[in-house]
């Protein structure tokens, strides 16, 4: 049976740059009671971008919480109230320089819903124009080019482990094989 | 450039049953500062479980954190000091009741390196003998079954909205493909 939780407390633990963290205490069947931990994210957006000679543009970035460098789809967090494509055409801007006035919807998805309720959408911009990167003062990226046999060939050796760049590539090798 | 942080201070704001928050502080270059936000998790595992009349087992439960009831693979955290193997195992009985004596690793990824370190394993489970589930106590969840072409439907709809659901029946429809 699928149960929906009521919460009976919510209680804030931590309001942070990216999240916040809160503790919920829901309402079980049969009067029992559990603790749900829930992180708080805003939403980002993560963007295919396919040069003119097909190539799929990545970022190397350090990432602190896996203390890894990873090779990712360029990506952001959405500020307040921007609109999702206009996210992604800001951080495709600020990460690789690039510019485009074709860029659709691929899909959106949950990244962690067992924890955190953050919604990733991805974008597909195409017919890209280059200019100078505008990276924020705290990242320090690096652009590196892949065509999409060379990005699957990442994926299934396990050099690209980032799920939003596994899914995006993915699906657009899946859109790929349908055209 | 790519450049790795090191670490200058570390606080542990929080620590959880699924999760922990620790806030560190990093040296960038040029003798700058920055703060990340780190949650840390022991790890899950996704079980891509194909019936013997190839059907896929999804799983529909609530989830707080996003207040919606999704569909997803069956996955769970990783105990201390568990195998993945023996965890996916365990994870497929407790929440579908199939077992299985053949179980193969398709690949791992990180979720949201961004802001967790959290590694999600996906296996492939076949041969599929049916029994009963044995779900948590706090767990409410119910199984459904969709061939390969319904999933990918789904997923294409926006139904199916997990991160690693959608990776692992890519990852599969992928594999199929090539065979």
């Amino acid at each position: 049976m699928v149960f929906e939780e009521k919460t009976l407390k919510s209680e804030r633990i931590y309001e942070g740059k990216i999240i916040n963290l809160r503790v919920d205490t829901v309402e079980l069947p049969k009067q029992k009671y559990s603790k749900r931990e829930i992180i708080e994210h805003a939403g980002a957006v993560g963007i295919l971008a396919v040069t003119k000679d097909k190539k799929i543009i990545l970022v190397k970035q350090f990432r602190k919480p896996v203390e890894e460098v990873l090779i990712e789809i360029p990506a952001g967090k959405i500020e307040p109230n921007e609109d999702t494509k206009l996210c992604a055409l800001r951080e495709l801007k600020e990460e690789t320089g690039y510019s485009t006035k074709n860029i659709i919807k691929l899909m959106e998805f949950y990244t962690t819903p067992g924890f955190s309720n953050e919604v990733m959408h991805i974008y597909l911009a195409e017919d890209l124009e280059e200019g100078d990167a505008e990276p924020d003062e705290d990242e320090y990226i690096e652009s590196i080019y892949l065509s999409i046999n060379e990005a699957m060939e990442q994926i299934s050796k396990g050099i690209i482990k980032d799920s939003k760049t596994i899914v995006a590539i993915l699906a657009y090798k899946n859109l790929q094989g349908i055209s």
